[in-house]
């Protein structure tokens, strides 16, 4: 089974369904269905099985799945039982926010290292680390093997910063500027734009 | 045409193609075409075509699409060429950076009323506006008629402050808490969860 074959929509809905069983593991529960997946997530019990069949038979038929073992499945295909050493571009409010969140060590990922490039934001102390001038960034990445970087920077510099962290090394981006950036094939992107998801619930409203 | 046909995963694309062309108006260009627009966004130049050809008919054979009748339409089918008045609950750091941020307003949304439980950030200003107490989410919400909100809140409140969300009458949640919240048919969600985002790109790294 070539797990790559798997479609780009199907991807990511495992970190949803390894989220809901992270939570139901903490909750004391040891079995579920796709039937109490769906109901809790708003995906189809059939979707949901479909989905985990590009990967393997996680369930037998009338049992249900264990918690527990699906969990650390869906880690191990998402390549999170380790810890990803993440590089953060850009010390405004965002940026701020993003190095004190709470939410990234519990799901693989941790950021070692915070670039900005205004002299008065360099050498302040963000959660136990210094932000640093990006200058320095080629340097750092490359020394802590970096793969993983996270853009909390305007638009007007994405573009340049995105072209920085390729060359770099940087593998993944998740990028918070509301503009298309363009990277060579083998980067991946994601976007983060609050506005854009506002206007597609607005397109429903009455 | 009945545009409520269009697939949701249609709709969601629709503010990323208005972003593409508000960029290119601002670039004082005039005609695009589903060529150029894939080039720039990685999608598909027939998926592109099929998704416009749920909403009308917006170019001509051999013509292209004007970006400025195409952007007004998209807006006018995402209902932003109105200002939506929003509620954004929870004032941590990420409530701050939300509060803040500027990319709302060229979107057609502004932050109205920022609330929070904590006595120490009630009365606080931020961007004009005053911290209110969670206690006057409701006369707030249906005095200022706003239908859309923004929950920056810890996982632990979610379901409790999306119920007082949609008994005041929100329509629509953009949910920053890491957690699957239910809500009845008639209102709508959207997550973001940065880190569910690397996820979906560690799945791909060597």
């Amino acid at each position: 089974m070539d797990s790559n074959q798997a479609p780009d929509i199907v991807v990511g809905r495992l970190p949803i369904y390894l989220r809901a069983l992270t939570f139901m593991g903490e909750e004391g529960r040891e079995i579920t269905s796709s039937q109490e997946l769906s109901e809790r997530l708003g995906i189809s019990s059939a979707q949901i099985r479909k989905d985990f069949s590009h990967f393997g038979e996680f369930g037998k038929q009338g049992t249900g799945y264990e918690i527990a073992y699906l969990r650390d499945q869906l880690k191990r295909i998402l390549q999170v039982e380790r810890m990803w050493p993440v590089a953060l571009v850009g010390y405004g409010d965002l940026g701020h926010a993003l190095a004190n969140y709470g939410g990234f060590a519990p799901k693989g990922f941790e950021i070692v290292a915070v670039f900005d490039n205004d002299p008065a934001k360099i050498g302040q102390q963000v959660a136990g680390k210094e932000v640093l001038s990006i200058a320095e960034l080629a340097t750092i990445v490359r020394q802590k093997k970096i793969k993983v970087a996270i853009m909390a920077i305007p638009s007007s510099a994405a573009q340049q910063v995105a072209n920085m962290l390729v060359d770099s090394g940087i593998q993944a981006i998740l990028n918070y500027a509301p503009i298309n950036i363009s990277v060579p094939h083998n980067v991946r992107v994601q976007d983060i734009d609050p506005a854009a998801r506002l206007q597609h619930m607005t397109f429903y409203l009455k």
